[in-house]
């Protein structure tokens, strides 16, 4: 298939592929980049996945995720940026130069959104350099708004950036996620204004399909099923600079229950009709 | 009870109740003010409502709810505005100058945010003038991002503002409901320009509570179950000038499966410890 030298697939899309029949799946449609999950990688292997990915010739864009920085606990805390220290260190053994961080819910009992901020850029004070000596750049992802009790305190591409110019670009920047930010007629300039600092670290899609399943985790739609115009995003971030690959991440259960091959091409083809033709 | 001077019960929170049942349960408690939908208005008749009411002594604060301006097609366009026209008669009919409106989705098919909101804009140009001429204010509700597609295109304080500028303040507000806006960081800033301009038409209450139920409209939370501070939003729109009564409008399957009257009850009890105390 042409038009896929950017795609890229997060293996969340196709979680029900191993990742050596992922790898297949890949050769087989011409497919040469993947985003791969902490989860599965270390039930594999970090060193067999690193191995694997290699062999098969796979870029890996990116590993999903680190983050989770909120908690006011000490001891909590501290966990937290023991894990996100390893969540480097298996992005830089994967190959990866970007990380992706889900920032973290309020901790119970909390109604401070504002202090919940203040501890992640706290936490990306210590990670940023860290990250940067295993050359790995952070990539806040701000997830959308009705996330933002549970999941992401982060909700807009204005509170990511507003987080990640505290650092060096080459130590944060920002996921750019279609599915988090559609909404958001801000995020247009947003993402010329991330585009700028050269904080646009990695381009995700997926879209937005209703009714929203109960939790709203697994709901994002396959590409081309939903509200969101592909290709209009793909135009601001390409505007603002981004040349990089666009991951498609889909969790959605009815992909889910199928050959995960078949969702595989499926997607492939979905990218290049509604994102790249 | 004290502290229920502001307090106004929206009819959709203990929907289980008739409207006698409403306005009696509210005698017992001391609650002076409604804010009440259509359909039960329409069930139980515009005027015997209005008698109703009125008899009880009762202020009914808000109409809810006219809206859904985004068709396209000129046939649904001229319902809407019939329809919208017709919502303005009934709240001028039942003594209340506040009519809240939610803007309507996307129309099938179409991923045209922009062009949504401006279809909007243009039924407002309609019927502003037609409300102020009955002594209506429509008051534009900006629904949590997850209803963008579905729902309500205008998604935060900052679009409805946007909308609600381009007409004299009389004519067109807003809708502050907090459990829309409270994950967002810019809603204390625009509750301020909004009441600089006089602009804040009602001011409503929900919590917000996970996980979410699928289709994500009946899970609005008791006031002091969730993630939000009311004190804190009830300290911004003071400071922004607003002085009118509080409205508590949720949407819960789980409260509607109880006594009406007890519901009632726990609510105003929540109301004065969670906002006024």
């Amino acid at each position: 298939m042409t038009g896929l030298e950017r795609f890229s697939i997060n293996q969340m899309t196709v979680k029900q592929l191993s990742l050596p029949e992922l790898a297949d799946a890949c050769a087989g449609l011409g497919i040469r980049n993947v985003g791969l999950w902490r989860e599965p990688v270390r039930s594999y292997g970090l060193e067999a996945t690193a191995a694997l990915v290699r062999d098969a010739g796979l870029t890996v864009t990116t590993l999903c995720r680190g983050g989770f920085l909120t908690a006011v606990d000490p001891a909590q805390r501290a966990a937290a940026l023991a894990d996100n220290r390893r969540a480097v260190d298996e992005a830089a053994a994967l190959g990866t130069d970007t990380l992706v961080l889900v920032s973290g819910g309020l901790p119970a009992g909390s109604r401070d959104l504002h202090g919940a901020r203040e501890r992640i850029a706290d936490a990306l004070a210590e990670l940023g350099p860290y990250a940067e000596r295993h050359g790995v750049r952070l990539a806040i992802e701000p997830l959308h708004p009705m996330y933002a009790a549970d999941r992401c305190v982060v909700s807009t591409l204005a509170q990511a950036l507003d987080l990640a110019e505290r650092f060096p670009a080459r130590q944060v920047g920002v996921t750019v996620d279609t599915y988090h930010i559609w909404w958001d007629d801000r995020a247009p300039g947003q993402i010329a204004r991330a585009g700028a600092a050269g904080r646009i670290h990695t381009f995700q899609l997926a879209d937005w399909t209703t009714p929203l399943p109960e939790g709203v985790l697994d709901g994002r739609g396959q590409i081309g099923d939903g509200a969101v115009d592909m290709r209009e995003w793909r135009a601001y971030v390409e505007t603002a600079g981004y040349t990089g690959p666009i991951e498609v991440e889909l969790f959605n259960d009815g992909l889910w229950a199928r050959d995960g091959r078949e969702v595989l091409a499926e997607t492939a083809a979905r990218f290049v009709e509604h994102v790249m033709e």
